[in-house]
């Protein structure tokens, strides 16, 4: 299985409901580094997985409607906890849309899988992966 | 599938027995910089694989009566070349105990699968990947 | 000159006002990566510039008013714009008192300067160097 | 699954042919890290996948034929482009090839598979994983 | 000392003149990753160094002539080893020009000095810092 | 001022000496990744510091000695505290040697000052930096 990920970044607040969360039930934030991979079993014609500008066109996209918000002023996530791996699936999931939109440049059924990285500290990260389609 | 991995470390020494390890056959010593990967389906109520604080706990827990020890001296490792991968075993052995134990905060079986990576210089790292449970 | 540093996160949101700062003038958030460096022309006589532990613990106190807070509520900070620099600053400060109170173990005058790095993502970071005491 | 890892890295120039590839259809280069994983189910009766440094040598022999050359100038890739992604499965039948012809320490079929990662910048990398055998 | 640094990286292809770079003789190419920064004595009425966009954009434009091309067809580099170190100058000098043209938006003379730093590997970087102005 | 540094490691055990140490008074370990940096006002008529294959080859000849050995058994470290701090100033002495005999390929005297890092973890590292002759 072939795989090619790249990385960018949002800066983003947001709080939590739950004792779990203990201080991070507060208001504050992170940076999240993002990587996202994509599998496919074959190159395509040029040789690659998908281009990696493409790829980097579409995460920033889609990282964009994220990037310097408050997340808990974001409709969509009304009433759920926006953590770290809640987010790795949304990503993930946005990515898939334009997987089967073919927006990444490859037919569709051809991105095997996913997988998105959230780094969000130097000692902390979760990641999502999944089928595409 | 849904991961989080959480990051620690430990120093030792230890030898190793075997014309393979050349050098390393002295006493010599290590820090293992340790990433603990937990794998589950689903994501809990509260929008977590597992806590990452509690996470971060038992995995330091687990790595206390390794560090600032001379593996040679364990009785539990005796007659045994404690290589990296060898450890990375250990550890796994022990946090999938703390898994089925449910003192990672999940329910036993929810956390599907479990993967360590050690860490051992810029150039040199192993992990061991199994199921949980 | 001996150095030695220690490292440390903290995870806030902030907003920022003035036009240079486009999107970031809303509420967001940042993990910051701090590292802090200790400088010191001779060794002690336990062969060190300051014990490692005591660093991090003094580091990760003064890190705490900051941790998981919304710095726009901090009255400290009110007016002011609490970049990267400006926190690389504050820091500093706060190491620089802890050194001139001897709480890092050397006597006041032994430790030459402080330097405090916040890593804001993989691609942005800012430091303050300055003279101890 | 066990697993070990070792890194190495080259340094070539290479063009692209394809409309896709923007100004990389020019001259240029790359330096690749390049990290070369192999799995076993067991280890073996040292307690190790295979020895590292014979990883490290075997990797180095691979990579040398690569290393400080104009890609474009080889013959073996005439007609190619020679992707990141490309190269990832070039180093996946060298490793291949050592471990079938026992290079690498173990016996045939006691090395699962292998996976080849090639780091590009701070910002993409590819890899490309298969059985070995 | 106030400082900020931020990150790019350029994909260049070039040769080198004289027995000391042995197979480095040959044309071969490499990746730059890239960290200009910027110091400062005081920030500015905003609290920062420099904006840290502003210093992306300049960045990348001083780095475009050279990403993607084959440094030995660069008239200007006629004659010179484009090593790493030859090219933490070169980019340093454009830094430069740009603080003294005020581009980086303070005022010249408010940047006390630049430091380019190019890693060409996980295991080499070079630097150059100076003075601007 | 320019400057190339480059990277190595070793792996070592060794105990201290001192109530400051807690458990690292009993006999553990460390690797230590070793960046070695050398700085130079000019270049040299190839264009560079010194060459990193030289650098490269004089660091792992003065870090053979300590490599996978106890540091508590090596004669001249009797009676020392072998601590990161202690080390990054050895390995400086000795590279000075090598600068001053002239083995890194430049005239003593142009090599204006030396630094030496040892990251012990990825939370703790300590440099000694001097100037050379």
């Amino acid at each position: 299985m072939h795989a090619v990920e790249v990385r960018d970044h949002i800066m983003i607040a947001h709080s939590f409901k739950g004792d779990l969360f203990g201080p991070a039930q507060a208001l504050h934030g992170a940076t999240f580094v993002v990587d996202a991979a994509f599998f496919s079993r074959e190159l395509d014609e040029n040789g690659v997985v998908i281009d990696i500008g493409r790829a980097h066109e579409v995460l920033k996209e889609i990282l964009a409607p994220l990037n310097y918000k408050n997340l808990d002023d974001i409709p969509e996530f009304a009433g759920k906890n926006t953590t770290t791996e809640f987010l790795t699936r949304h990503i993930f999931d946005r990515l898939n849309d334009a997987a089967k939109a073919e927006r990444l440049g490859r037919k569709a059924g051809e991105i095997a899988s996913i997988r998105v990285t959230l780094h969000e500290s130097h000692v902390a990260r979760a990641w999502y992966e999944g089928p595409a389609g």
